[in-house]
Parts: C-alpha cells; structure tokens; sequence
C-alpha cells in the first residue's frame, strides 16, 4: 500500500523567490485527508543534475514521488528525460497526446504546430497519460523501479484538476477500500494552542486525527476519520457531535466558511439588513460583508466616517459626545451605530472607533484601543476591546469583532468574552 | 566565498498542507538580490530522521544552510539538536538569550517561567547569537564542519526582521568588497509578459539582472546590479534612468510601494484631502486607503452606498439618473463622486459602481463592467472599464484603478489607458 510520499517542485521561479511553492501545500492537504504521508518536499530550479539528485532522494524515501512543473516544450524542461535516466527506462511517443496538441494548435490559427512542442507527447513506456484539459502537456502516472511516480504540470490551474481528477482516484484506489472523511469547525476568539488545550482528549487517535490551521484571526480544527465507508461516516458523525459540544460558542461554523459568509447566513435566515458605521477599521468591515456574493440582499451599506466632521455630519453624532468623550469611545461607538442605523434605515449597524496605531495612542487609549457598538430594534449594546499587534492586525481583528458581534445579534446569541484579547 | 545555499523548512504543518512554505521564498527572494544561488529547498516534518537526513543533505550540497522552524520550546523542536548531532558540536547555555526570557516572561507576569523554555537558550558551541526582537527564540549563525548554518524561528513575523537585520549584513559582508544594489519599479496596468517585451533590450545581461514579480494586479520589475560599491552605484542609475524612461507611465513608483502609498504620497505632496463613495469595491477602495498609517491626514471618510436608497439619501444621486441611466452608469458614478465631495468637504473624492459579479451581469452590463468618477475643484472625469474575473478579483481590480485615477489626478497627469483591461 502507498504510505509515504515525497513531493518535488522544479523551476527557476521557486528557488529565486520568485513564487512561493503553493502546489506542495495543495497536494500535501489533499495526501493528508486520504492519509498518505509526506516524507519530505524537494524544491529545485532547472538543472539536469540538481533534478537527478532530488528524484533519486524521493524515489529513496517514498513509496510515491508526485512531481509538479518542467514538462513544458521548452529545453530547461527536463523533468520527463531526468525520470527516464534515473529509472533507466525508455521514453514512447504518446500519439493521442500528439493529435490533442496538433488540435489545440490548429484550433487557434496557430498550425503547424512547433515541433518542439511534441517533447510534451513523450512518456515513459508503460505510462498511464493524466489528461490536461487545460493545457498542452499532459501529465503521467508510472510504476517504475518499484515505486508510483507521478508527474504534473507547474501551473496550479491545470495541475490541481488533473490531481483532482485522474490521480486522486487511483490512489484512493491503491489505498484500499478505505475512505477518508474530514470535518472542519471554523473558530475565533481562541488562539491555536488554547484550542488544543480545549479539545484535549476529545477525539482518541485511533478515531481520527486533529489538526490545527490559524489564518488570523480565525483558527480552524479538521478532524480526519477513515475505514470503511459506513465505520468513517459514523465515526465522523461521532466525533464531529463531541468537537460541536466541546468547541461550544468559539466555533461560528462548520466547513470552509470565512466570518462574513457566517455573517450573511444569520442575516439571511432571519431577513435582517445591515449597515456598517467604521472609523478605525476604515472600511474592511463594508469590504468583508460584500466579498459574500450576493451580499447586495442584505448590506445596505456603509459610511467610514475618518474625520469628526463626518462623525458630526453624516452619522449625526452629538458635537458633545464626541466633546466629552472623544471620537474614541464607547459613546462614539453607540452614536454612529445608532446613526448609520438611521440613515442606511437598516434592521441592524455595527460600528466600530479605535487607535489603529502605529500612532495617535495615549496612556489612556493606546494603540489597539478600539470600541464597537451594535443598534438593533432592541437597542444599543457596546464593546471596548484591547486589540495589539501592528496597524493592519489591528483592523483585521477588530473588523472581526465587528462581524461576530452582527451574526451573534442576527443569531440571537448574547455577548460572548473571547479569550484571545482583553475587554476593557 | 559563500555561493550557494539550501533552505531547510521544517514543521509538520508544512507537510500535512496546513500552511504554505512562504519563508523559503522569502528567503530566496533575499538571496537571490546579493547573487547568493539556492541549489535546494527541502521541507520535512517534525522527525528526528527526516530532519537529520535533511541537515546532511543541505550541508552536503552548499556553502550555506539556512533552515526556520524547530527552534521553539516542546519536544517536537529538534533543530538545535539535530544540527549538534550532525556536525558533531556540543550545546552550551546562552546566558543573555536566557535572561532576555526570563524578562519576556516576567512582563507578562508569567513567572517563574517554565523550565522548558531555557531550551531555546541552547546553542551550538561558538554560534553567534541573531536576536529575536519579536519573540522568546532566539537564532543563531555558525560556522559548522566547514560550512555556514544559520538557525531562525518559523513565525515569519520573526523570522523575517532577523534575517534582514543579523543575517543579510553579515552575508553581505562574507560576499567580499563586491555590492549588490537593487532598484524596484511599481507597476500597474501592464501583464508580466507585456512588460518582459516592453524591457526586451533595455539591460544588457551583463550590466543587471531583471526579474519579475505578478502581485495581481501589480507586477514589479526589478533590477540588480553588483560589483565595486562605485561600480554598482553607477551601474544602478544608469539603467534605473533607461528602465524608468521605457517604463513610462506604467510605473506608479519605485521601491517597495504598494498604489494606496503612492496615492498618499501624492496627496501629501499636494496637500489634498479625498474621500471616496464606492459601490461595487464595498469599502475595498477606503480600506486600502487606510492600511497606510498617517493616512487620516488627508483621508476624510467614504460612503459605502450598496442600496439604491443610500446613494439617493447620503450621497444625493438624483432619482432621474438612477432610473434613467441605472446604478451602474457613467453618469451614476459621475453623482456619487460629485456627492461624496461635498458630504465630506473634500479636495478629491472618487466613485466606483458596477457588476462585481458572479450574478447581476447582463448583456449589456456583463459582470466586470464598472464604472468610475473623480471629482475635483476641476470639475469630474470619469471612464467605463471591462473588468475579468472572479468577484474578489474585480473588486481589487476596480479599486486599484480608482486609487490611480486619484493618484493621477493629485499629481496633475492626464488619463491613462492601461493594457490590462478594456476601456468602454
């Protein structure tokens, strides 16, 4: 059976820095969910003797090699001829894959095709073709040397379907017929080690296996359970009912799903609009709530009211609010939520004012001081949190506040203390 | 002379795909600018094996051996003793490194500090300390069995100041008297390939090495110069003034500078005030506005007007124009801007509005076309572009080409036509 793979990146572009290597993370997250390990991943640019010696690494510590890029027509493309010399087989001319490129060529005015481009066609003997639907240069799989080599495109977009598709199949396949399940609960509030520390013991390892992602400032929890069919899809439903109760209101959803689509979910299923009044996070709130498509049912809009003037102006907030008070303050906060209520004549406004830094803080209010305030039919709730971190963690974080505390009003939920920073 | 590294990333969020090797090309990235070559990436979890067959590997195939991650406190950080093993060097206490901890922790009120931290204060015999200004783990550089290791964090937050203020000077200086000087061209507008034909020529291979960088929808150029510091000094003008001239009006800046920089810089220079009314960027175009610290000097506010109402009620869109024209129109976003100046009092205020899609697009309107206006003391311009792609791609597109149509126009320079995208 395929336990381990190693993963090889070749191309200039990745060992000058040029771009990061996001194909191994791609194909490790998809090894992972069906359980395959990742011995080690091998990044080098082209050259003939660099991409032996990473082969013959990877073919020495894997069961199966998948490699990406350097199967272009041109001559630093080297991966298929470096294949062939390291297994000591020969290379055949694939005559579909040959007619598919004379076609691909023909159809777009461009025949006849450049010759070099059948180098594209050739693959070793006993090779099994992965059609590229998107591109010229198709991809392979082979048992050769009594490993499983698999050989990809560089290009994300024709290697991740071509993966998705014909290899992922197969090798699920090799792997018996076992499946694997996967589960993942999108938090915030938490940090990545209080989350461990939370679901300790939750899940025995012999039912599934944890992992961690922090994207702040969201972490989410994947849980992975195998075996067969019926055995995975009860232990998923298991384990998944313990991870909800124990994950308790830090958890917001399940699924890949980011705050602002959880956001418009609560607003939609209970018909609610919105309308956002943003000072310190100067307008990534409004930015979120309509990265949602389809947002424009919902969002009405928002004002970003930087200076007092337009505090004063647009969200009529009282001169002698922000006199005695200051622009940073919960009473500020309570104004221009209830204020962008008003003029955008939405069912709920959530405003937020704060110190962004990394200047305009005092002892009293420093940097990452910010206030939030939410104006519903039931009135006015507020917030002051005590944020950190530099200028645009500041505003991510409290943009994040900002839509929890939307979906938990649009929820019914009441106000919730998130570990993760200080209520002032 | 040290000519050749090997980056060792090592964790095993790595190889299970929870996140992507952004350090190794970071890392590149930096090398790559003093002519430092990287013959190999290698990535491996969190195992005594692998991490030893990794070190030995790396050790064998360069000069230098710059590896991040497994320098923290728990028992799955293997690198220090992993390097010990290898190279056959004993562990000594760093004191001052240990203090610096002790303090960390004491802040934070967290003492006494647990004992499993000291463990980072472990170094090999004869390293020299890299200070960690952000963090307990310190880093280390070493000249090992021949070889030169440097040792930093994972976190990139970290690592990134480490490297650029311990590491690249001394590397530098390792380099001999040569220099290597770089010079950065922001540009926008044009495709990588575009502006690869538009260079063809310009730089003879010898004088610099041109290299370049697709952030969408940036792409930078850059060019890098080595030689005597007078040499490089000289080299450096000479073809930054032949790019700068080829590059014309593509180029938005030089230098590390992303648009909303350049935006504020020109409305400081010029002592302007902006605000701006977005619809289809949803307060994209206000956030990146207010992602550079300073930025409330001269930006007043915005209105994010997503409902119809709103764009009649706060940004004064007469009814007629709406209905005649449409939300989506020239003479819509011609209101909206003219609007948005007045409510806020502003120099400057620019207007998006059109169909970011994946719905909403007809036939006449198709998803991407959006529309924008600048108003000035000068009066308003405005102009229709084709935009492609997926919602959030239009959403940055559209938004960058307001923040340069604000740009351009506190600079006193005409409209532009740009090669990327369509003008209607």
């Amino acid at each position: 059976m395929i336990a381990r793979a190693a993963i090889l990146s070749t191309g200039d572009e990745l060992t000058t820095g040029r771009i990061a290597d996001t194909n191994a993370q791609w194909i490790a997250d998809r090894l992972f969910e069906i359980g395959v390990e990742v011995v080690c991943v091998l990044v080098v640019g082209d050259f003939p003797e660099r991409l032996e010696w990473a082969w013959r690494q990877a073919l020495e510590r894997a069961d199966l090699v998948i490699s990406t890029g350097g199967i272009g027509p041109t001559a630093d493309d080297l991966t298929t001829e470096t294949v062939a010399r390291v297994v000591g087989v020969g290379l055949v001319m694939d005559e579909p894959s040959a007619d598919t490129m004379r076609r691909f060529f023909a159809a777009r005015g461009l025949d006849p095709m450049p010759e070099n481009n059948l180098k594209q066609a050739m693959i070793p003997a006993g090779a099994v073709v992965v059609p590229n639907a998107l591109g010229t240069a198709p991809g392979y799989r082979a048992a050769l040397g009594g490993k499983h080599v698999v050989v990809l495109p560089g290009v994300p977009r024709e290697m991740k379907p071509m993966l998705e598709r014909s290899v992922l199949p197969w090798l699920r396949a090799q792997r018996g017929g076992e499946v694997y399940l996967a589960r993942t609960f999108q938090t915030f509030g938490i940090s990545e080690s209080g989350l461990d520390q939370l679901v300790a013991g939750v899940v025995d390892p012999a039912e599934g296996r944890i992992s961690f992602r922090a994207s702040f400032p969201e972490v989410s929890l994947r849980v992975v359970v195998h075996g067969t069919p019926a055995h995975a899809e009860a232990g998923l439903a298991a384990v998944g009912e313990r991870l909800r109760a124990r994950l308790g209101e830090y958890c917001y959803g399940e699924g890949p799903l980011t705050m602002e689509e959880a956001v418009g979910r609560a607003l939609r299923a209970h018909a609610l609009t919105l309308a956002v009044a943003e000072s310190c996070t100067g307008g990534l709130v409004a930015h979120r709530v309509t990265n949602v498509p389809g947002s424009s049912a919902y969002f009405l809009g928002g004002i970003g009211a930087y200076a007092n003037a337009a505090k004063r102006t647009l969200l009529a907030v009282p001169e002698d609010t922000l006199a005695r008070h200051g622009a940073v303050s919960e009473e500020a906060a309570r104004a221009m939520a209830a204020g962008a209520r008003r003029a955008f004549g939405a069912d709920l406004a959530v405003a937020t004012t704060g110190v962004a830094g990394p200047d305009g803080g005092t002892p009293e209010k420093p940097v990452g001081f910010v206030c939030f305030a939410l104006a519903s039919a039931d009135g006015v709730r507020s917030a002051t949190h005590q944020l950190w971190g530099t200028r645009d963690w500041v505003k991510l974080l409290a943009s994040q506040i900002a839509l929890d505390m939307v979906r938990r009003q649009a929820l019914g939920l009441g106000p919730h203390d998130p570990l993760l920073f200080r209520r002032r």
